[in-house]
């Protein structure tokens, strides 16, 4: 039969990224595509420790039915990280406290960034997001039929003459949506002016600001910045934090910090999602938070990140021509690197898949993806160091004969 | 600041049942509202022991990122379940192979019924459902901006002629929802003749059919009857099944059965939603299934609950006025109470809570919950034995003391 097909999903695609990553699954593919965290990030020996006392102490409470807004303990587990993690602005600055209805527990942050447009946005209303992005946020967008207005991305983030250019033409703006740190795809981190300059753009134009972090607790050389969540002072900011970089995505865990009202509305979302979050994840995510030695944690993730984003870069360094581009990410997992205008980037990531070496075409994060892009995503987590220094060297060849023909 | 919620958003309220459930976690408070499975439903013992398996076998695939569809291995013993659980209408009726491509992991049922309004309804379009219904699929659909009809529910199923009128008066009607085994609220199944009557309905009316059947593998009395996806013969029939009641509900997990092209567009909106289902989550279900003896523990489950039921029941006679009808479930969670129509049901149940018990009203479950109802659910599988012999013993007086004034 004839499926019929409703507008805000008819006209979606699956995602690129995904689709590369099942035939990336190839085991002779050395995969520069992923956005996972490395194998060796997670402390499965904790987990699986938490995960015994949990069902042997608590098995009721991790198997039953739970409230939407999320385990109790968690939330306040949650609004004390935020604020230990927490940077600011000048020395007199204090964070007033987060309540507990201010956090939400969601099953990933990509259910935030779903519950942002899904609460904020009627059909035809705008997003201003920073372009490239988030390929997840923009299809979540897309798919409540929301207009997206990309912004360019400068080296210190978004260009903010564009930025009161969009807001002036998108009169029906609903939110800015923004990866502060180490952006997903390019690694950019936006500077503490700019994050200012955007949440007073926001003020002016009464408009919210969706501030997605997964990476931010991954920062690795550096000063740490303010959260545009710190600078707010008038209840505009919805911030997403994540346990996926830092504990594990397979859990699917992360949180929502905003105003309590907006905090009810999408708790009425979560009722209508999925009801709540998995519990059994919930009270191992608090335990390991308030159990383990979450500082020393971090470390060690910092540390291996580090080690990987400087191997590629050291790698790039000897095998790329100099004309090509390359981000110096201060953390999270990501470099971008950009081709000289000459080249045809889609025909070069082509060409690699087809010496088995699998990396995100730029033109993918683009708001519209079918306009061009001469840069290409690369990621150093996945991947082990000599596949690191074998693909970067494949590239490097290859780049090398299509730039000096 | 004010906030600008989004149209789909802004008119829905927190769940009735679930502000309910807050209140009745009052210690003293005696609930008979909740819909959660007893406690002595877990198999936590397996759970913890397979759990500690899988962290020492399978850790990174427990905890990294993973594909939408679902883990592989669970989709092939999903698919097997499903068919091992089936009845067919007669003797020659064959089942076509379950392939995988008909078959999507979600995070819990819940989640599935909000993708169907995601994937094949516009705003304004209509979903047809029995009245009353279970309060999450109908807030889910409502935040689509749907139009609901409600249809008549009788002893055995949708009253099949108002089911016809609903499909003449709203051509724009995209599926039907009904959950057949057991319906949450009223206990009620609907025959196989009527199963086939709105099966052939909707084909006359070319409109899908979402079969919701979360209790159906808690069939306690007479004889199993085949699922409308049993009946269908051109692939409008959307199956979701859970593993809420007959596992965990706080694990989240459940799953689609549908035709490729609408599994498709699931995942889509799977990927917008939240990536995937939790990943050490679906590893352990699917290790339960394959190495647990699921026969024993689904005869566990219906001893169980036929034995609580009974016991409600027999309360029932012994405490309540003949003249409060109950409906008598072959299976499931629920009892639905309805009072001879000179009563005010809503003074009824607040009269309860003041006596320390608590049951649902019924106009929370119906289309529009301002219409009046004479009706309350009755929850037999949370409550202790005890409390549900105290709980009907004061619904009985206070019926009594109502009835005969």
């Amino acid at each position: 039969m004839d499926y019929i097909i409703s507008d805000r999903i008819s006209t979606l695609q699956p995602s690129a990224i995904r689709e590369i990553l099942k035939s990336a699954s190839d085991p002779d593919v050395i995969s520069l595509a992923a956005g996972n965290p490395s194998a060796q990030a997670f402390p499965s020996e904790a987990l699986n420790r938490i995960m015994a006392a949990t069902m042997a102490e608590t098995p009721v409470l991790a198997l039953q039915y739970s409230v939407s807004e999320g385990y109790g303990p968690l939330l306040q587990t949650i609004a004390d990280f935020f604020t230990q993690q927490e940077i600011f602005p000048h020395e007199n600055a204090v964070l007033p406290p987060i309540t507990l209805d201010q956090c939400l527990v969601v099953s990933g942050a990509q259910q935030a960034l779903d519950f942002a447009a899904r609460c904020l946005c009627n059909e035809g209303d705008t997003v201003i997001c920073e372009s490239p992005s988030f390929i997840g946020a923009l299809n979540a967008f897309r798919s409540y039929n929301v207009n997206l207005a990309g912004v360019e991305l400068q080296s210190d983030g978004m260009n903010i003459e564009d930025l009161e250019q969009a807001l002036q033409h998108n009169p029906r703006t609903r939110f800015i949506y923004i990866i502060p740190n180490f952006q997903n795809p390019t690694g950019i981190t936006t500077s503490l002016a700019k994050r200012q300059a955007i949440y007073d753009l926001a003020h002016r134009y009464n408009v919210m600001i969706v501030e997605d972090n997964p990476y931010g607790d991954l920062r690795f050389c550096g000063d740490p910045l303010p959260s545009l969540k710190t600078l707010d002072e008038d209840g505009r900011v919805i911030y997403c934090g994540s346990f996926s970089k830092i504990i594990a995505p397979g859990l699917r865990l992360a949180y929502v910090i905003a105003p309590p009202p907006v905090i009810a509305k999408f708790t009425v979302a979560k009722q209508c999602a999925d009801v709540h979050t998995n519990m059994l994840t919930q009270i191992i995510c608090r335990r390991f938070l308030i159990e383990e030695d979450i500082s020393a944690h971090l470390v060690h993730l910092k540390t291996l990140y580090k080690s990987k984003c400087d191997l590629m870069l050291s790698c790039i360094d000897a095998h790329f021509p100099r004309t090509v581009a390359c981000t110096h990410p201060e953390g999270g997992l990501f470099l971008w690197a950009t081709l000289p205008p000459s080249v045809d980037m889609l025909a070069f990531c082509r060409q690699a898949a087809a010496r088995k070496v699998a990396v995100v075409p730029g033109n993918a994060f683009n708001v519209d993806d079918t306009m061009p892009s001469s840069s290409f995503r690369l990621n150093f987590s996945t991947p082990s160091d000599n596949q690191i220094r074998k693909g970067i060297e494949i590239l490097g060849t290859l780049l090398h004969e299509i730039i000096e023909v």
